[in-house]
């Protein structure tokens, strides 16, 4: 394919982009494929000549599209939302074309200089303690990781370098090996799988701390457990809290954890994933008080500040900590650069997992400045006024119960009486494909999780969405067994 | 942005990108800005509102363009390639526009059939042993991570699960905190540096294994080692072999190092992250010889076969394996799938460091399809017989010398005589700003890597880069101390 070939190719797959996301909702939100059913649709190997365009585009439809999941359909409400919006797909367009690696400072200036920018024009945006902001006096700043497990991660490795040298500075004697088995890392019972599978990675203990009956981890707990942990000899010193569980989005309490942490010299991190993007409207700011305790500080644009895929933000209040992780390393002669002594660049390599990075900044650039700050305001404010609608509907109705708070776009809701009912009600909603969500387990209990998702999900959505639930409600009401 | 809007902007895009890389030569491929440069063009906060769209664009050319390090330029002779290719580019306008997450197999079907597909196609133009191709009866299969980083991080990972499963197997008393410190893993002493993060991050010992006269492991070196190591009470555990060094582009002898890893019961890892993509050309295909020992192996397609960052595939003897690295975290409620018990599914999330992950296969379908696997061989022989042209000049000069064997795209060389001359050489050819290059150090000697990067590299290129390389030299040996 040559660049005129591009240029028109590339003009039609603009156009099916936007007749795809115009007609999304004629599409069946949830796929019917069976496990296997793509194998058989192609050869088994790859064509020795180049095929034509046409071919290939004609494929997207029969090959493709039957085995999606359509994220963003208003009526997709699984799991949380996974960001999309033009600016970042145009902003996508560009990064692919220079498409260079940001590793050093040196193999792309931009990469780097942008991405610190753009990491303080956001912290700012959600009032960030000065701190974590690169252009300060401070020594902290921000990154881009790919994921918040990536985030966790690192942030898990940084606290366990700092935890053993400061083991080590008080008892000179002690090995590496005496110290990482006492190591114990604490993170709520209802964070995401990544934190636990930061700590497999790394190699250190977890402990789980119960919640309170908001599913929410408060300070009365936690202390009870460290005091536990270090009566048996074990070094707390780590937590991950989460700021917006994935089962219920609760909100531990950081401004009781923080203080714990800070005096027992822990690290703690704040994981906000999904609920981060939130802290950008004043009036869901307070849920981020207690952030000037912590040492890292993580969410993810690309789930609910309209950057796609992928673009998580991650700051922390000390440079040295996080690049602490990997300084043991060589530092190979191909990536010296003029610049590197000289104290005053970054070269984010040292920062995070893999070596290699895009330009993922420029999408945060391009949003930032097509929506303003007011623009993705609105956008957080409508989803969560969708939420509280969806939740007005389920309150209305006796048959049912909410079974968390509604603080952001998400409702925990199910059927009152056995979990059978609602798992039944689940697998006919699954069945039907009309709407996409997916279960928790809360107390116990089955429970729907009703996420605001797509970025055009509208009032007229939500009323469908809840037309079709008390319908399959009502069928299963009147089956004989019920 | 509406999607009229989005139509409009999104075809200018793609002009601006054919323009970008049709005129790519105009633009110096080594930026001269300053540490610092561009958070003095552009405002210290977000705007509160939205911007027009073409005040956005043109700060492209004023705020961003300068601070580029151009890789597709056909000047661009450092580090080794990222690529790039419009095929590529096209399927990841789609893949940004479907936008959804592949985590499990529910999440969006196609992600994950699609990936197993393709890395069947791969594994197949690589012609590697049946046992990782996922379309058999062996227990293995590929994937795709973001980077060759983190396919060493879960290969070192599932070989330290497994090695502390034997020991305990055979010693039933032992905990993991006795045995960790006792294990060891080793690589080439010319080896990336991700190797050695990946084994700091997992915290086991790494040591590294010193390479004959052309920067090659061999098995007799390695034996030592292991024996040395084994008398000492430690446990050899795990191998990362390279094929295509970062430095030099040497080859680890894989036929030897194998067959001692599988006596041994190590795990065998072979990283060919640049060299992996040649593999596909018969005449290279026996430098890959001694796969069939190994119990996984990478490379990216995202370096040197056409597909744009980020694509780096990865294959496993034993599914199991890499899925025991994460067996003992929780499967949350919100993942579970009707399918996932049959045993019929991937759930890739269980291969990998980050939960979520983007539709990656696209590019490589579309590219395998645009391309052929013919095209995909002509590139990859046009840029070793680039090379093979540009080792040719360097040869034909006496005042210089060819440091190791040219097989692939790269060409290391060096002026005879002193480090600081070649030292010198490299500092004007960075001040000039024509080409770019970085260096390697080989046996204590300062050398110059010329790796063959763009796509549109072509010989009049490389001809113009040794005009300037000479011109460069006449003038330093004119200077009085020289």
């Amino acid at each position: 394919m040559d660049a005129a070939e591009f240029r028109r190719r590339g003009k039609e797959m603009v156009d099916y982009v936007a007749n795809y996301l115009a007609n999304i909702e004629q599409r069946p939100v949830y796929s019917d494929v069976k496990p296997g059913y793509l194998r058989s649709l192609i050869p088994t190997e790859a064509p020795l000549e180049p095929e034509n365009y046409e071919d290939v585009i004609k494929d997207v439809e029969r090959v493709i599209m039957p085995g999606v999941t359509h994220w963003h359909s208003p009526y997709f409400y699984a799991y949380f939302p996974t960001a999309s919006s033009y600016p970042a797909m145009l902003a996508d367009m560009l990064c692919g074309a220079i498409g260079g690696m940001g590793f050093t400072w040196a193999s792309s200036p931009v990469c780097t200089e942008l991405e610190i920018v753009m990491l303080d024009w956001l912290g700012k945006m959600l009032k960030l303690p000065e701190h974590f902001i690169a252009g300060t006096h401070g020594q902290g700043g921000g990154v881009i990781q790919g994921t918040a497990s990536e985030a966790t991660l690192m942030s898990v490795l940084a606290a366990r370098c700092k935890a053993i040298q400061q083991v080590q500075a008080s008892n000179p004697g002690q090995s590496e090996a005496e110290i990482l088995p006492k190591l114990v890392a604490y993170t709520s019972e209802q964070a995401h799988c990544s934190v636990e599978r930061a700590s497999l990675i790394g190699g250190v203990m977890m402990r789980k701390v119960p919640t309170d009956d908001n599913y929410a981890v408060r300070g009365g707990m936690f202390k009870k457990m460290l005091e536990e942990d270090k009566a048996a000899g074990l070094i707390p010193f780590y937590l991950c809290a989460t700021l917006g569980t994935t089962p219920s989005c609760g909100f531990d309490h950081i401004t009781e954890l923080g203080p714990i942490c800070n005096k027992e010299n822990m690290w703690m991190h704040i994981d906000a994933a999904y609920a981060g993007s939130a802290f950008i409207c004043p009036e869901f700011r307070p849920l981020l008080n207690g952030v000037e305790f912590a040492d890292s500080f993580n969410f993810n644009p690309h789930k609910w500040l309209l950057t796609n895929f992928d673009c998580s933000t991650m700051w922390v209040k000390n440079r040295d900590d996080i690049i602490g992780v990997f300084k043991n390393s060589d530092q190979p002669f191909y990536l010296k650069h003029e610049h590197q002594e000289s104290g005053l660049v970054t070269d984010y390599r040292n920062w995070q997992i893999p070596h290699g990075r895009r330009f993922r900044s420029l999408k945060l650039w391009f949003v930032f400045r097509m929506y303003g700050i007011q623009g993705l305001q609105a956008h957080i404010r409508k989803q969560v006024a969708l939420a509280k609608e969806f939740e007005s509907l389920v309150r209305a109705d006796k048959r049912f119960e909410i079974c968390a708070e509604v603080i952001m776009g998400l409702v925990c809701f199910r059927l009152k009486g056995s979990n059978q009912l609602t798992e039944l009600l689940l697998k006919r909603i699954t069945e039907s494909r009309e709407i996409h969500l997916v279960p928790c387990q809360l107390s116990g209990c089955f429970v729907l999780r009703f996420a605001i998702c797509a970025r055009t999900t509208d009032s007229k959505h939500i009323q469908q969405a809840w037309r079709h639930i008390t319908q399959l409600t009502f069928e299963i009401l009147q089956e004989p067994n019920h």
